[in-house]
């Protein structure tokens, strides 16, 4: 065994620590007591609309893989893709929903758990919904490096096929991983916000009850849609963008280094890999640093979940150098890339806290901006969300050079591009404790909404509040997280996308000229000595030969890169692909609004019919308002996803491949954009909310509180539906175009 | 004479009616009686305040020229720049500010003409105001192309410098109108939008008094920002949008038409500059087109408006053939780029009507979601201006490509520009009437205004308020309209950028070369048979001899242009880009919410302190407000005008020319986004408050009322102060590059 193959072993390794460690979470939760009768009847009718709502998607979801097998497979057939890809492509896809159904499953059993733990104490509470957040953590990251784990030995050793075959289907499980998550994303966000505004509409406005009121018909579909939504939604989210990363980083390293093709492994596929299955380890160890004494302040609460993802950061930072020592001798630089990824990590984290936390000056001032009503509070978080983009793109922009050089870009553009991919995964190699801090929110928030229906001391929502705020912050900074990793991963992608185009045109070269020659391709290759040559040097060389035998070019054979920018079909697709994030944030917020003013006709329909709601001695009819919001959410689920797959693949027809670089780093530029904005935006809004909820500025029931729920409402679905999901949508676009290339360069209209 | 001199005198021929017919306009308005004594002193009031605005930001912005003016001597002294070149960019600034100071000196004259005329009929106050309109119009057009034939005729007869140089000065008087008109839209914008905010949230939402009412202290300051703001902020705007367009196109057919670069004059100049000449005498035989019925209805009214600017379009696509025949017989294509962006203006502008006016679903759809509050109507707004984006970008982008490929961009990438260049000059030859059909909104705006606060029939105050909300619509169309041609501008003026980056190129390496062969550089062109080259043919020749002869190398000498999008300078500069608009829409923002906070201080303050200003005994202090907005806005507008200015140089020292032209590019994509979605949420705002003034929805005074206030008062900043500056940052960041390139070209970091 090769030092290389027990490198790779870390994979398999990572996925089983991570999935035991997840189980061990699961069990620790499910020995807590669950709490009186009425807790476990509330937790047990949110369990159930959770587990309908769930049900009822994957099965909307499980006809769109269907479909899309069948076209993946007909592509198949004519030879515009090999056969592996549609299996993966279903892997991903399942893979992606077990994560959000394992992690939903265990919150919804975690939430009484929580409530009935904080009666105790804040830390015994705390305790309970992080294990839940790291159960779902861990799901993740397991279930990710399980799958890369399955396809990186079967097509190795199974099926023998080279490194570069086998990262190709490995991109294809990603593709489905992020269809998926669009579904999750979208679909649980519809739900989960279209519940919540139409709560707080009719509940906390119209009818001045507070929130999580049992009398509120609206209350226990608010309460599912945080699982559905915030934990099932965001963990298939978090699986795309793990594996997107990985994957990406592995293509773009076979691209790097075309003299490992022959082989079956690549050192530059080994770094990314091993260094996620480090990384599970280190996280596992750094999660057992989180820990807070007894009664402890929101301020130790924070300190000690950052010294669990500090801890975890530094020890990457040193563990990456051997690593990359030992696999690329000669490409130390590679290092650096992993620290330029860690290091905006913890940058864009940090500026994403100023400006969403209340304890700092951006979100104080907004609280303050409630003094003259809810218009100038609206602007002022619109302009803060719109500021707030610039730390955080100047940051990225920063690892985009420092990886793309240190890697080696300047002598070797594909060594830079290899550089950014690896960045990415340096960034997301901490994901099982981040997505621990950023998912036990929704059980706290949960576990809050549990005990003001079961009507617990206040002491116990108290702690669940603090809880809840916590969780805010350390939710938006995932978000911020997982959006810069996220643009790095889109642009890592591209690469791999401009390079499969070229790899294809290699073959259809190939081809065209085996027809003339009756010569094997096997032997084509070694009389022309490709092997050692990048694919752009191997379509010079073959374009050459194939004018000397004469072979008859076809349409993807003709095919140039031009992508300079002021090229007309470049330009328009960075036009179209600019406006996708726009459109697919107006849709999906219409969405929530429409769904939303349902809603609310239903539950002012509850008031008024239902006798003795409002005196609290008859019960609301909580089933209808689910049932609502799942088919709202099923509805309005498909058109952005079908816009998301349609736009690349129509806009290569029209304008080529050169068009869809365009309008892949269009999509990249003003996703990250919308996405940082409706994040903060949204994360502020509700931080100023709960800012003056406790007590500044007049406190509760004041004109500014009621200035603030306006904008909360407003910043609902921007930050919880329309930026994850936005995040999700450039991923997607670029893995739908790397998987249809063959289609589009076969029968590209305009060059 | 040939027939091109003959041709090319349509240029100041245009200037000469343009301004007679202006002249005619402004004497028609004057001839009507002012009114009673009180309507007199109201508009005095305004009048004073206007102007005292004007003259304190006048003399800021003087300062501001001054120091650029230094600035750009030191340049000229070191060489990187010609000597004519600061002087253009004060003339531009010069005739850009006189542009709005005329059309706003009128409108404070009209104001009252126009309340006077209304007390007669709707037709006569539509009259005035539309005359008003008109002096706008065609001052702006007049003076633009008097500043154009002044500089052309200057250095063509006078200094006998070749057509290249010539251009290369226009476009400098570009970047001076682009500076003086971000100061006049940014601080104007502000002050009206302050006010109007400010104004609305004390005497509409608290007060409970109705909009204009004298007892409001800040309705005077209100008044007065429609005139700086929404008049003379306007006409520097369209001056610059207007004179852009024809500059950028005349730099891009010098670089497409290199055979006439040897002699003075170039037909691909003489066709924009003579279009535009055309447009003015079709304009003003349009404008007489416009006439209504007595009593017309609204409808009726709009079709006028439409008849005249119809012909207009059509006039000018006749016309423009036989031009093109003529000028460039073998590039006829060159029409077709014509004929595009007029389609495209038409096509604009219906689909902005489309979205932001009341007579069509979107806004009726968004007054109808006040029902469930103001957080609804947010969400609806938001996301009605987000989807909006989708058809005009469309548009844009099948503009691109067709004026692309029918001006012959497939066999020559310079023609291709060339053609995108003059279908931006053919959507705004009919400027002068879209202008007048824009600016006499807030005339009548104002002249309610008067009539409200001098107690005329309530016949008047009708009148005045359909012509306001025909205005509206026609505005929010005229700003649909400005965005697209900004953004074709915005497209010409990078490829003017890449051309003059070439040029520097090629006289770096002249200048090497002539310097170790002491040969003159005209021998050596004629040696190397330059002048029948394009640009990059030239650098590749001069390189080659630069190698024989042994010259020593500058910095600018051995740039090279890699603008590859996947370039990592090309794709921060991308980013970058996209991210400017975002921050300048944030800090304008801001500074309206600032601004406006500081005057609902100051109106609470007076309600509180002047006894019996609420009974309307005593008068309120209209001087303190109007001087509070005057500081805010005089303050405010320098940090945003700063940053358009800088950030292109300063990311140009960086990233080097490739990576500015990524941050042009990105900015204008992103940028349109901004500057389309913030018009028409606003748009839509306004018109669906209107709508349900108008009595749907439980009408004024109802909480549906109370909901489409607050989305008025958030659109407000965002359709009037951010959108329109946002449009104008697009063209100044990309005219501050090419004065700036020489500097940028020799001091660069980054490649």
């Amino acid at each position: 065994m090769e030092i290389s193959d027990i490198l790779m072993l870390l994979t398999p390794i990572g996925a089983v620590l991570a999935l035991g460690f997840a189980v061990y979470n699961g069990m620790k939760v499910m020995k807590y007591p669950e709490g009186s009768a009425q807790v476990q009847s509330i937790s047990e009718k949110i369990r159930k609309g959770a587990n309908a709502f769930l049900r009822r998607q994957y099965t909307v979801v499980a006809v769109f893989f269907a479909l899309m097998l069948v076209v993946l497979c007909v592509m198949a057939g004519f030879g515009f893709l090999t056969w592996f890809v549609p299996f993966a492509f279903v892997t991903g896809g399942f893979f992606s929903g077990l994560s959000g159904f394992v992690g939903m499953k265990l919150a919804t059993y975690a939430n009484s758990r929580t409530a009935t733990a904080s009666k105790e104490s804040l830390n015994k509470g705390l305790r309970v919904a992080f294990s839940a957040g790291s159960v779902m953590g861990f799901t993740v990251v397991g279930l990710g490096l399980f799958d890369l784990a399955i396809w990186y030995y079967l097509l190795h050793y199974v099926f023998g096929r080279g490194i570069a075959e086998t990262t190709a289907a490995m991109l294809t499980f990603g593709m489905g991983a992020s269809c998926m998550a669009l579904f999750a994303r979208v679909g649980g966000g519809i739900f989960t916000k279209a519940a919540d505004v139409g709560a707080d509409l009719v509940g906390k406005v119209e009818a001045g009850i507070p929130e999580d009121d049992p009398r509120n018909p609206a209350v226990i579909a608010d309460n599912v849609g945080d699982n559905v939504g915030d934990v099932a939604g965001m963990g298939a989210d978090l699986y795309e963008s793990y594996v997107g990363a990985i994957v990406a980083s592995c293509a773009l390293g076979v691209a790097a280094f075309p003299q490992f093709n022959a082989t079956q492994g690549s050192p530059a596929v080994t770094i990314p890999m091993a260094m996620a299955g480090i990384g599970v380890i280190i996280t596992i160890i750094g999660s057992f640093l989180i820990r807070t004494k007894e009664n402890a302040t929101q301020k130790a609460l924070l300190a000690a979940l950052r010294r669990g993802t500090n801890f975890s950061a530094f020890a990457i930072a040193i563990l990456a150098f051997p690593l990359v020592k030992v696999m690329l001798p000669d490409n130390i630089g590679v290092y650096g890339a992993v620290l330029s990824g860690l290091f905006a990590g913890v940058g864009i984290a940090f500026f994403t806290e100023y400006y969403t936390s209340d304890n700092y000056k951006p979100t104080r001032d907004l609280a303050e901006s409630t003094k003259t009503g809810s218009a100038t509070l609206i602007i002022g978080g619109l302009s803060l969300g719109m500021l707030s983009t610039a730390i955080p793109l100047l940051i990225v922009c920063a690892s985009i050079l420092v990886s793309y050089f240190v890697a080696g870009g300047a002598g070797n553009p594909a060594l830079g591009l290899y550089g950014i991919g690896i960045s990415a995964v340096g960034m997301l190699s901490t994901l099982g404790l981040t997505l621990a801090n950023d998912s036990y929110g929704p059980v706290a928030d949960n576990a809050g909404g549990i005990a003001e229906m079961a009507g617990l001391e206040p002491e116990v929502r108290k702690r669940t509040d603090a809880l809840d705020s916590l969780g805010n912050t350390t939710a938006a900074v995932g978000k911020g997280f997982c959006i810069g990793a996220g643009a790095l991963t889109a642009l890592a992608l591209i690469a791999a996308y401009i390079d499969r185009v070229a790899v294809l045109t290699v073959t259809a070269l190939e081809n065209a000229i085996t027809k003339v020659t009756n010569m094997d391709v096997a032997t084509l290759r070694e009389n022309l000595n490709l092997a050692s040559l990048t694919v752009n040097e191997q379509v010079a060389a073959l374009r050459e030969h194939a004018e000397i035998v004469g072979a008859e070019i076809s349409r993807a054979a003709t095919f140039n890169f031009n992508l300079a920018i002021d090229t007309p079909t470049v330009l328009v697709g960075l036009f179209i692909g600019g406006m996708l994030p726009f459109v697919f944030t107006a849709l999906t917020m219409k969405s929530v609004g429409r769904a939303a003013q349902k809603i609310v006709v239903e539950v002012r329909r509850q008031f008024r019919e239902i006798k003795g709601l409002m005196e609290g001695t008859a019960e609301a009819d909580y089933a209808t308002c689910v049932d609502l919001c799942t088919r709202s959410a099923l509805r309005e689920m498909v058109l952005p996803t079908i816009l998301a797959i349609a736009s690349p693949i129509a806009t290569g027809l029209i304008l080529g491949p050169n068009g869809v670089v365009g309008l892949l780093i269009g999509c990249t530029v003003s996703g990250f954009m919308m996405a940082i904005m409706t994040a903060n935006s949204g994360g502020a809004w509700d931080n100023a909310k709960k800012y003056i909820e406790a007590g500044h500025h007049g406190g509760k029931g004041s004109d500014a509180h009621k200035a603030a729920v306006v904008g909360d409402t407003v910043g609902d679905p921007l930050k919880d539906t329309c930026g994850p999901s936005i995040d999700i949508l450039l991923k997607l676009s670029s893995m739908v175009s790397i998987v249809f290339a063959a289609l589009v360069l076969s029968f590209h209209f305009l060059q």
